[in-house]
């Protein structure tokens, strides 16, 4: 138990630091942010990409993991964790728009990139799997023989959203520090400077925040101990 | 059952279709290999990772999981995991070499770029996990209690190289056309041309590989049924 509070406090502080780091890099070194169609605007997109994606949707992912809320109804995590995750998607297609609003005042492409197509297979993927999940475990008229089946694909389905978001969000700071670096700033990538240090490191805090979320996920002892599965997702494990 | 072998029979195409797509990538749009210091030598990275760090290690992780070798004793089917993934690591390291020797000749800085972070981090730490496993599972003189302790440990690594695998993958793909259809080729990147299509292709294709694979390591009926883990890992399952 003390070992799971270590690891998840340990993706917590991993988590927060994403955040930091990614809207650090945006304000400090990009300019900071504005919602007007130039540079600014595409500004928001790591950061809610980061944000919203990775470090909200991997934190949404593990709350029935967390021990002290078992004791709860596990209808009010489910709404928890369903929240959580419109949230996060809601953040996701906002960096969405923040890259395509930029891409249109500049006249740039759209969907170009390998990282923009991953991309937005994840949004996509995300978007389809929190309806399900909507669906199959919070309407009252669902089907339990529905549930039941499409449990163990939701849960896969979980995980692999997560895979596709650091794949396209490592892909994107790659992107973005290829274009900018190499571009109008006269600093190149490969001279390594501040800039490009402090955002490979931001990509190795994603890489890690994911891994020790699948390793929470992972971990058969910390899952919620199952209480009357038979019974209707909304009024199962009905203790107070 | 049905279903594992569909899922199986899948992986495997994908697998090997992503080993198609990076070999047409490099031999037909980037001018084929050599080992030489040139830009055909750089041409067996992508190859070399894709085929060694994603599709033989995806397959090498799942190989538990074929009900048909569950009527074999475990050990063997351990050294075929643990022979297959140091395959996977050897090519993974020649792949690095191959980009490390192309850097020399055209004076091109190493490890600057957040993929090569990642790529770097991603071997490091797959080397580390086969020692590992060798110590903890292969080794007749391992305490039983280091086994059992390092073995959820050893899963959960295993999948979290997958990641940073595809990831490294996707980000290095990502990188290498933007940086060589922007470059040499005057053919932008933003305008799509064919080996644009082509190789972001590729990339879909690999992330759904390792969706694939997460589903049947992820999928728990799939797993191997445990017999005497209490008896050394070298004499359990004593089948014929």
């Amino acid at each position: 138990m003390n070992l799971f509070y270590a690891a998840y406090g340990f993706s917590l502080c991993l988590g927060l630091l994403c955040v930091l780091f990614v809207s650090v890099w945006s304000s400090y070194w990009r300019g900071g942010f504005a919602w007007d169609g130039s540079f600014l605007q595409f500004n928001w997109h790591p950061v809610l990409m980061v944000s919203g994606l990775v470090v909200l949707y991997g934190s949404a992912a593990i709350v029935f993991r967390v021990p002290s809320t078992w004791k709860h109804r596990k209808y009010i995590w489910k709404l928890v964790h369903g929240g959580l995750m419109f949230l996060a998607l809601l953040l996701s297609v906002l960096g969405l728009c923040a890259v395509f609003d930029f891409h249109k005042a500049f006249y740039i492409p759209d969907l170009y990139s390998v990282h923009s197509w991953v991309g937005l297979m994840t949004v996509v993927i995300f978007s389809f799997q929190w309806v399900l999940g909507l669906a199959g475990f919070l309407f009252p008229c669902t089907p339990l023989w529905f549930r039941s089946t499409i449990k163990p694909f939701h849960m896969w389905l979980g995980k692999a959203i997560l895979i596709l978001s650091l794949t396209s969000c490592i892909s994107g700071i790659n992107e973005k520090l290829l274009l900018t670096l190499n571009g109008s700033t006269g600093e190149l990538y490969s001279s390594l400077p501040a800039e490009a240090k402090f955002v490979n490191f931001l990509g190795v805090l994603i890489v890690t925040f994911g891994m020790v979320i699948f390793g929470i996920l992972s971990y058969k002892k910390w899952q919620r101990p199952e209480t009357n599965e038979a019974v209707h997702p909304l009024l199962n494990d009905i203790r107070p």
